[in-house]
């Protein structure tokens, strides 16, 4: 059986730029809307899926011609609202959906966060998940909300976050805390609540925890980092990680030894290789025939704005492909970082890199699903699906794709459980595996 | 009109210590289920009520024998959530209700309390309100969520915080930055989109917001500091003053001279005296007749949890009254900070101080209503209404209280606008008034 995950970011759109002139979305108004949101995670639930993941970034994409005008010219990733508030009004409309919030260990202290998570644990009955970012943007610096570290130090870090949070989360309240003994005019036995008195490089909290256990206690974790570092601390500290679509679907070997080295610096960690969930980002262009998904596809392209690309571009990888000719090829942009970027796109200009903005999955619903199961028979444990249009494209999966992965028996025909953890990995108790760090500190 | 609003924290009680053992009360366990806070905001909907203020803490007491044990064995304010994520859920079953959340400006930066309260406001259409709080637990520091500065140096820098905030709110965007001309191709107009380049002494923020604007843009304020600073800073800022019950119910003329005072500091900062409501809690104990009221004042007193009063006293006092005799007369405590105290229960003990917590207003629908009467009169615009045991008690306010009321004509019998400044203020914009220091922001 494989995972799904819904995608989405409280923007008009989180990567398919200019889908806002398309008469058909909805989310140009509807990301500010609980309505909206509600419908797509009612949707995703009808669906069977095991969690709806909303990214978050902090602070407006300035690289492209160093400027936020193309940002706001074309809503990339702006305006925006925070994610994490609107979790518990799509929690009350669904009883087994997960929600995975992005939150980042760079601007919040971890006594915060481990509250925020305890709280919306609570209030899903075990259905949170937490993707992990350190966060990149240098404008949140200049808006005073973290200091800015360089890349390997916002991971150690982040380790040390995760630490305490773990203690928070595992130690601090034991399972029986809460007695709610009348007689003894007792709610919560004292001495099973504990302080944790961490102490360490970049943060000293006391405690103890303001929550009593959630189901989850520690929610589900997610992590992208596709850096060395990032990809130590994702085996490390992940039971879910996000990886990006496009070169490895051409790459079958590529992609394979990409798992397997995952996997095995998953063990490397003490963990079961599989207890990880492995998920690929997928951008579906879907129709009952091949024909229908083509015309899709040129309908839905026709939206595309490809300055707003290179201003994500430019937000992602902090160059900025202003000025340059549309035609000029990849391999020849000698600007600093581009080394990288142009052993991907080795032969193409940037037209051509542009045009695979978002890396759509273009077809019939039986060609779709045969790609996601190649891509499966490489390693990959299950897909983060990315939307063109809202609701729509959500509706596509549910409608479309999920019965057919079903009549594959590739995805569940029931949930089997009502916690995040207990769908996405097994779980029967809905707390972390024995050999994840988290575990250490639980007694 | 007077003006309504309801209270409640994310604890299984906040004032009401000790109702954890009425069997009749829901919110030992409530107080983390979604289900039954949607259940109160409807219930207060219905009543026509103003708004839901939900207050908050960050940490555990732990003045009273120097110790948590009290906190936890009675469960004063303790185990909590965090009300702020709890917000749309309610908000999606309700449609004028107005939601007033504890913040504070001391744990979180502006620029992300500015993106937190817009998100709501949003989601909420227009309804969000924002209880500033400056915060005053030690324990905080310890759990390393911000640095605990004396009391007038927070109120300074909640003053700078105030200011960052309303830039954000105000002037980031202009109201027609969000053009979406799809013929151009553009989404936003980034010339109508500002940074606010705030440079102070106690933040930088760059800007801009990264939120559109939201109906109300700066949440409709409220603040309870009762110190000379508290006030000059509520005075100045918000738009609805909370204060407490005991001592003033007794007192007319101290009670009618405090109020005269608040409108005249209110003037002094440019503003309309009667632009603020000053709001009284209270905490009914009511039924049909008085027999009932009585009989039910008896009921629940039994429940009461004295030494957990006395944690919450040391909590709010930072005075530690253990290991003193019940009886021993207020004014003979000889502690730091009592002389204070000692003013207001001059010739009680500390077994009559701990009967008159909470201060309840006991009697049948009339004669709590009378009593509310008899508070308009010396000035008080409207009330906060505290809990014993939830849900009842605001469905007593809403199907006791509120039908009284109604029948003098005391309060609404539908509600006017769809913003919580409109029902509160008689906004029509929903924007805050002209003389508002928020307003000097706005083009």
């Amino acid at each position: 059986m494989i995972s799904l995950v819904g995608f989405s970011q409280c923007v008009p759109h989180s990567q398919a730029i200019g889908q806002w002139k398309n008469p058909e979305d909805q989310f140009s108004e509807g990301y500010r809307q609980l309505e909206s949101w509600c419908h797509i995670a009612k949707t995703l639930e009808k669906g069977l899926v095991d969690g709806f993941f909303l990214a978050d970034i902090h602070g407006i994409y300035d690289v492209y011609g160093n400027s936020r005008d193309a940002a706001h010219r074309y809503a990339v990733q702006t305006p925006g609202v925070d994610p994490m508030l609107l979790t518990s009004a799509m929690a009350n409309v669904t009883t087994h959906l997960g929600f995975i919030n992005t939150y980042s260990t760079t601007f919040h202290a971890p006594y915060e966060c481990a509250r925020a998570f305890s709280s919306l644990d609570h209030f899903t009955n075990g259905r949170i998940g937490w993707n992990i970012v350190t966060s990149y943007t240098h404008s949140a610096e200049a808006n005073g909300i973290g200091k800015m570290l360089n890349h390997d130090k916002r991971y150690d870090r982040a380790d040390e976050f995760m630490d305490v949070v773990y203690k928070l989360w595992e130690s601090s309240w034991e399972k029986d805390a809460v007695i709610q003994d009348v007689e003894k005019d007792a709610h919560t036995d004292p001495c099973k609540v504990h302080e944790i008195n961490h102490i360490g490089e970049h943060f000293s909290v006391k405690g103890p925890h303001m929550c009593e256990p959630s189901i989850q206690r520690t929610p589900v974790l997610f992590q992208a980092g596709a850096s060395k570092r990032g990809s130590e601390f994702g085996t490390k500290h992940a039971e879910g990680i996000f990886m990006e679509y496009p070169r490895f679907f051409e790459d079958a070997e590529f992609m394979t030894n990409k798992i397997s080295k995952l996997r095995k610096q998953v063990s490397e960690h003490g963990r079961e290789p599989h207890s990880v969930k492995i998920m690929m980002a997928i951008t579906p262009i879907v129709a009952p025939s091949e024909k229908e998904a083509l015309e899709k596809e040129t309908w839905l392209k026709q939206f595309n704005s490809p300055e707003g690309h290179l201003a994500l571009f430019g937000g992602h990888t902090g160059i900025d492909l202003e000025g340059l000719d549309y035609d000029t090829p990849i391999e020849n942009i000698n600007l600093e970082g581009m080394q990288h970027i142009a052993l991907k796109w080795k032969g193409k200009t940037i037209t051509q890199m542009l045009s695979q903005r978002p890396p759509t999955c273009v077809g019939s619903t039986k060609q779709v699903v045969d790609r996601m199961e190649e891509l499966i028979s490489y390693g990959v444990d299950g897909f983060v699906v990315h939307p063109m249009i809202q609701p729509q494209s959500h509706e596509d999966l549910v409608n479309l794709i999920i019965p057919e992965l079903q009549k594959r028996k590739l995805f569940r025909t029931k949930y089997d459980h009502s916690t995040l953890r207990g769908n996405l990995l097994g779980s029967e108790d809905g707390l972390s595996d024995s050999n994840h760090p988290s575990a250490k500190y639980r007694p």
